[in-house]
């Protein structure tokens, strides 16, 4: 590579979140515990760990609460440095997080204004007229700003770099800390991923900027990437690649965190997580919630036992 | 990105050779040669029809001279530019092409001894004989050095560089014009991608090198675009994904050309391909060869319609 990749990045696993939130039926909490404590065990260190949202939208995340609360709990007994994040639109949802002693949450908040609309039934004046409200309540709180469709909109189609980065000014003023660029429904492709990356490094140079790739059409790595050779360290990643968005028609999975620990372990970029570890976790996800995994190892399970690089000894001719 | 990409590429279409190969039950004759008048239509000219080699080991390849005739009839017929290649194993297959009248083959070899001895029952030593004879007996051929497992191979794991170094040399001197680097099981990752690539370009500077990316652990498309990012400007990839190879257990398919053409057409690099004439081809392949097809895009087919980049029009804020 032209530019030399980071020595190591952090994987947020949004499974969790992102994952549950499109699965139709209820999870009891007890498996996503179970999913979650094996994740924990394969050594990822930060989670979206679940939605405060209204359960009458999504129902699978009314047991936000109680799931904080087992993995607090897990935190404490461990003694874990780990990021526990959770979801939250609004005042509202930010207060219920902070209540259930959480410090760190994503605030949703569309670069469409359309798709803020139809995702959380606000308009863009309304999102940040709550984050205002949230930071000046909980000063303590980090605030992430989770921005969807940044890389297009399911009901727009385009938007423009300018809208993102007049968003994420918005966002920044009002103390969001950093930034998380969402391609909600899985159409970024790398060029346009390196020119939105490279656009806001330009106008917020110290801001952390976390990338989290659908994979519908398949670019979802290619754009990571891309990410990496530009000196991203966050990405948002999926178990099983499971999740979509339930209120983005046709979107498909994440990145599988499996597929993108391969791909960085491979290029010699440490995560921290043990692949055979997550696999059982991702084993665990297909037996009791989505038979139909989404990622490409997960479904492959071919030539993960060999080392084919970086070492890349073996055969040679003579 | 830092290095421009190519303004244009050329696809292979190998779907009629790598990707039918793996089909178990018999593909009438008719049925192929009206997918690859399909993705003639969508303006595919560079494609592996089909392959000369013992229909005892792959019987579905077994109407390979039928196919060509084919082929040779529509270009004739329609005045096309269109570079008809066969795959051929050994001097005999290389004959048998000949014979039918095509005028470049790709000669397949693999990097891995091993590989080579299970995929084609040869020695490389024996490989590289036949290849001296091909080119003497048929000095006007086109010899595409088709060489396999050059990222990993299923008996050996690694290879090492100076291993692919040296078999592209030995192909070279001996007459082969150019070169397709073939990550038979898919398991390259693009660090080592760019390595392999720039270390045959340091080597043989005008050697033009094609990628072959099969997407088992899903980075077929980040392999590619660092091949972009380095200039190179073929790629060979199979309509729905189909592929994967016979002797080399558990590999996965093909970059899908659709998935690619996506990815390259909203960077702004030309393929000469009609992405909604090529997804009728592809529609084909699902309703009378493979139902379950292995690209992204053909699955989702969500969100092709809009035009996300690089116009980027849209909604913007205020």
């Amino acid at each position: 590579m032209k530019v030399p990749l980071p020595d190591r990045v952090t994987l947020t696993e949004i499974c969790p979140r992102d994952g549950f939130q499109n699965i139709k039926t209820w999870i009891p909490s007890e498996t996503k515990l179970q999913v979650i404590d094996r994740l924990i065990d394969a050594g990822l260190r930060s989670f979206e760990i679940t939605s405060f949202v209204s359960p009458k939208a999504i129902p699978q995340m009314a047991d936000a609460a109680d799931v904080s609360a087992h993995v607090l709990k897990r935190i404490a007994r461990d003694n874990l440095e780990l990021d526990a994040v959770a979801l939250a639109p609004n005042l509202r949802g930010a207060t219920a997080a902070h209540a259930a002693g959480l410090s760190h949450i994503s605030y949703v908040i569309s670069a469409s204004a359309a798709h803020n609309k139809a995702n959380i039934n606000r308009t863009h004046e309304e999102s940040l007229a709550d984050l205002d409200t949230i930071v000046k309540t909980y000063p303590g709180l980090h605030v992430t700003l989770s921005m969807s469709t940044v890389f297009g909109c399911p009901f727009v189609g385009a938007i423009t770099v300018e809208q993102v980065l007049w968003l994420i000014e918005e966002g920044v003023k009002r103390g969001a800390r950093d930034v998380a660029l969402c391609d909600t429904i899985g159409v970024a492709n790398p060029l346009q991923t390196a020119v939105l990356i490279d656009a806001v490094r330009a106008t917020f140079p110290t801001l952390e900027i976390a990338l989290h790739m659908h994979d519908t059409h398949g670019m979802a790595l290619a754009n990571m990437l891309v990410g990496l050779q530009r000196g991203v360290t966050r990405f948002e990643t999926a178990a099983g690649g499971l999740g979509g968005c339930p209120f983005a028609p046709g979107a498909a999975g994440n990145a599988a965190t499996e597929d993108t620990v391969n791909m960085l372990h491979r290029m010699g970029v440490a995560t921290g997580v043990d692949l055979a570890r997550h696999l059982r976790a991702v084993e665990l996800i297909g037996e009791k919630i989505q038979p139909n995994l989404m990622g490409h190892l997960a479904n492959a399970r071919s030539y993960s036992e060999f080392d084919f690089w970086p070492k890349n000894k073996g055969e040679s001719h003579g």
